[in-house]
């Protein structure tokens, strides 16, 4: 049995869930479906959950809210009209939308309810197609599938008693279609979960009916070896495991959200990274361990966006306490870090851009200065990151030496170098504006230069 | 005027004092001298301030000290003898004695008074030897010179008034021998500075005095390159900074207490590492800045004798005040740590041997378990580190890659890499058992390779 997710450009449009359709033809393992909300059909192209959430915003602000609703309902009507599938459905989602919005509850709960519109309507469409194309298939409910989840508007927690509750569903004999992003509290109210949720949904069901697979279909043939905007069509990955997936989605393979597949990780279910427009591409395959880990470096991900803060103090490493006081100024500020490495005398922090403001940035420095009394505090923007992957890089002599060897080559300065916390993964940092030419160098080290 | 600190081999008998006063006759600007207590002549030989602190455990336990003062005082009877001194110095340091263990005082106190008897004496020996060969010098008590310390037996520290008066000193015509190792509080009690306190006292004296150079006199012509244990006739530093130093300092390079030279360093007076038995080789200096950055590397410190504690927790780097936490854990069992390199969902923290005990590591362990809820804690032994330290190598393209190079060739595997926190140092682990053989090859790829 296996789960099939689809996201937002595999529900676009007619075309896209006619495609979609002869994919769950082609396995009758495929039993459990779970839908994104239709994505955009092209690149000027709306998402119909962003519509969702204008309509929402402008319902709770007392706003007029009239051209959303008709722009969404014209998405639906496009999409039901072009499959031909029964007139009905197109009702129901109209329907659905309007006692949503006359329901009398709290505006958080309101803006979840109509948020979740979208996956609603796309598992209603998909299932009613399915029958037209000869499939015995049903919509299904995440409150009668068992989604339970925490009460907590827009970031709902996924209960444990849930699981039981979704493993009967095996039993159940036709292909169930169930609306990704949401669940439903014990009391009964609807919950959205985090942004990118259809993928958290997906991995639910599959821990919870213990799939022998989670497909995850996307627009991409696989993962690649690094990014494809960087290096022109670079090598895909075959096969990886759950942790150099956790490592690479870490800087810049955002193909999914990496933390949604906890539960199904934590089931140990493989998980394959599928096309909905080249199903028969093999994909990319995250499974908790690896047959042959002869070639060690499985990819190589890169991202911008970082900053360091660097703090001196001499005889700082006699200091009892002084990265702990460090870590409690950063954590008063609710900024949370990435990395902190430290010499005799120093410590750096890496922090995303997006954690910092300038007015965190000076309140922090000044606290620092204030309670920590160091010698120097100073602030380093444009830092890029980069993060060689793969388990049994660790145990293999020469593969440090490998990376800054093409690093050198390429002129680049390493400006750090964090080896050995993690026993799948090397990470360096650079200068923002060298990371085409450090990938590029590292890409041919490491995929093409079959010498070495 | 110069500061010249003469260390505990110089000072071992007639022979070495002989040739200090030498040393000091050659430079008119040696004005202000400060001994340590005689050391050993030879490897079987013991330490006069050892024999004192036998003695003084002794007379504290009211147990017998006699053998202890006999071997004392013929030591300093054979070194007046041999250099043809007064008889009277050895009266006033037999007096000294007496005195000292008469007087009433509480017992921490009274250690200290005994534990400064061999560096005082040295003082007295070494002034008295200056006048028997033309030199006009004085014997002068750290309270004459104004050396004011903290109320901390054993542990002294310099009180800022100090420095103001040791100023005036610099209108002494004489040359002044000012014994190291301690001061006096306000109230006129005598405290020592912590071992290795010759070094502190040369240092605040040259801080205090605003020496143009402090000399400080030791057994070896310099500091070498790398280990001279691991690499035969390394090459000799003429000069590295304070920063280098300190880097050094931290794995292996224990030529002195780097701690010590805080006061100097604090007023950027140049320090000069001599040996009094070759007087006449340059030495090394170790000053604020260098002129030169052009041999970017200086020198390669390496010790054994870490350990590594390892967690991993999937998501840590999204859970706020995780490495907070632990830092606490730690601190609250007072152990220091040495680095603390990150992964994204992994964290490690290097910690001395010396740090840990059986029975801290699993206090720390279970509460990790307890509060942290980790999925993984673990403790790893034997990890050596190595530090490649220059100033001006974080704007070298291809130091990590010639450094990575050298231990590939060696076939080390590197354990850990840390770069850019500092920006002076890079630091690599690897296995205890490999430290001989990267060494070497490092050493050969940075200071013996000239086409590099």
């Amino acid at each position: 049995m296996k789960v099939a997710k689809f996201g937002g450009s595999s529900v676009a449009n007619a075309t896209q869930l006619k495609k979609v359709g002869e994919i769950i033809k082609k396995d009758s393992g495929r039993k459990f479906i779970v839908v994104s909300a239709p994505g955009k059909r092209n690149k000027q192209d709306f998402k119909v959950t962003d519509m969702l959430i204008n309509l929402g915003n402008a319902y709770v602000n007392h706003e007029s809210y009239d051209e959303f609703l008709s722009i969404i309902i014209g998405r639906f009507r496009e999409i039901t009209t072009e499959l031909g599938v029964s007139e009905y459905i197109l009702k129901d989602i109209e329907q659905t939308i309007y006692s949503v919005l006359e329901r009398n509850e709290p505006s958080d709960q309101k803006l979840d309810a109509i948020k979740a519109i979208g996956e609603d309507s796309s598992a209603k469409i998909l299932s009613e197609y399915l029958r037209t194309i000869g499939l015995e298939a049903s919509y299904l409910n995440p409150k009668d599938a068992g989604i339970i989840v925490s009460d907590e508007p827009g970031n709902a927690q996924i209960l444990p008693q849930s699981y039981s509750k979704l493993y009967t569903l095996r039993n159940r004999p036709e292909i169930l279609v169930i609306p990704g992003f949401f669940g439903y509290t014990i009391d009964g109210k609807l919950m959205t979960f985090s942004r990118g949720g259809s993928d958290i949904t997906g991995s639910i069901v599959a821990a919870g009916v213990q799939a022998s697979l989670y497909e995850n279909f996307t627009d991409v043939d696989s993962v690649y070896t690094v990014n494809p905007n960087i290096v022109h069509q670079p090598k895909e990955i075959t096969s990886l495991t759950y942790k150099e997936m956790r490592e690479l989605s870490y800087a810049g393979f955002s193909v999914f959200h990496d933390e949604a597949l906890i539960p199904a990780f934590k089931e140990r279910i493989p998980v394959c990274i599928k096309n909905t427009n080249n199903p028969d591409a093999p994909g990319t395959f995250i499974v908790a361990e690896k047959e042959s880990k002869e070639k060690c470096v499985v990819g190589i991900a890169s991202d911008t966006g970082f900053s360091t803060l660097f703090v001196s103090k001499y005889l700082m490493n006699r200091e009892l306490g002084f990265g702990r006081k460090l870590f409690e100024i950063l954590e008063r500020e609710d900024v949370s870090f990435e990395h902190t490495p430290s010499g005799i005398d120093d410590l750096s922090v890496i922090i995303r851009d997006n954690q910092l403001t300038p007015e965190k940035e000076s309140k922090i420095i000044s606290r620092i200065k204030e309670e920590l009394k160091p010698d120097t505090v100073k602030v380093h923007y444009n830092l890029a990151m980069i993060m060689i992957v793969g388990e049994g890089m660790m145990n293999t002599v020469g593969i440090a030496q490998k990376a800054t060897t093409a690093l050198t080559k390429a002129n680049v300065n390493i400006k750090m170098i964090n080896q050995g916390s993690s026993d799948v993964s090397m990470m360096f940092g650079i200068q923002a504006d060298d990371i085409n030419k450090a990938i590029q160098s590292l890409y041919h080290v490491f995929f093409e230069d079959n010498k070495r």
